[in-house]
């Protein structure tokens, strides 16, 4: 599973019904990459976060109807960026 | 999901069935590789759009028997180009 | 879906039986990097082809018997090769 | 499967339920890059392990329901970490 | 698939019970980076060979039970190191 910092929720209008009324959140990674999650933790802007990606990522949505392939599994209590 | 510049449509004649009748469509990524992408959404030349991948990218066609690893899933409203 | 240049056939006297008959081919991506593809296209060598990865590959081989992690999935009309 | 040095173990109190009791444990790879592991072997920080992801890692659990995507399979008797 | 040079066997007395009997082997890639696979060819060290990743590993053992996520499914006759 990957660490992320999480950023601002995505605003998507446009997008199909499979990913249903999941809310959706941009992660950064280390190398500044940003990526969508779907987040049902309710993780907030700052907060480093880990994720299930893959066919995992639809189960931890609680719903494995949700089209997903990265999903956030929770929010670490400590953590300190890495600067590589 | 990841996160795409869409370009132009995609011309392949010789293609296997499992594709079935989908329009595909380049997408460039922050690196700017191209990929290619089954797109339901309809997405135009110059939208950035968010992708889900692996099996679940099959399931965001509609229709689990078409053949892709990489699938449009909805078109952002508003985004900044990364310059990393 | 990935974008490759095909290369020359693969000869693979020892092989594990669940590849079947299927034909291999070489595939060179746009770093360079060679991979092995299922090929039911019947790509020749300095096409454009794109492909299926993951459980997809299985699928796009018409058997998802066929123990593959790549198969080809068309060739493309008109390509130029990126420059990064 | 991929090669990681094991370190702490990581604190999260807000996750989803379908991690369950299973601990997690940051582990290092060649880069530097951190990841975030279910491990039912019993690493210990600074043990060289070896890895299954994808579904894999759920199957790796012993449970199929835990919802990971990084499990640790081993703790590799000699290793010489690498230079590059 | 992709392609490896094989090394050494790898040793690991404490590993979990999904892996069975199966043995296991160091693999290069084209960068220097080592990864473990489950090989049921009989690669002998300085071979080159193709694997398959995802969920065609674990079909690729002959047992779908068998906890993998790279298997090797043929030694390649003849090959040329790539020098990227």
């Amino acid at each position: 599973m990957d660490i992320y910092r999480a950023e601002e929720a995505l605003t998507c209008t446009s997008r199909i019904s499979g990913l249903q009324q999941q809310g959706l959140r941009i992660l950064r990674d280390n190398k500044g990459k940003r990526h969508v999650a779907v987040d049902p933790v309710g993780a907030r802007s700052g907060n480093w976060v880990f994720t299930a990606s893959g066919s995992a990522a639809r189960h931890a949505t609680g719903n494995y109807q949700v089209l997903t392939d990265l999903t956030i599994c929770g929010i670490i209590d400590f953590w300190e960026a890495e600067t590589n």
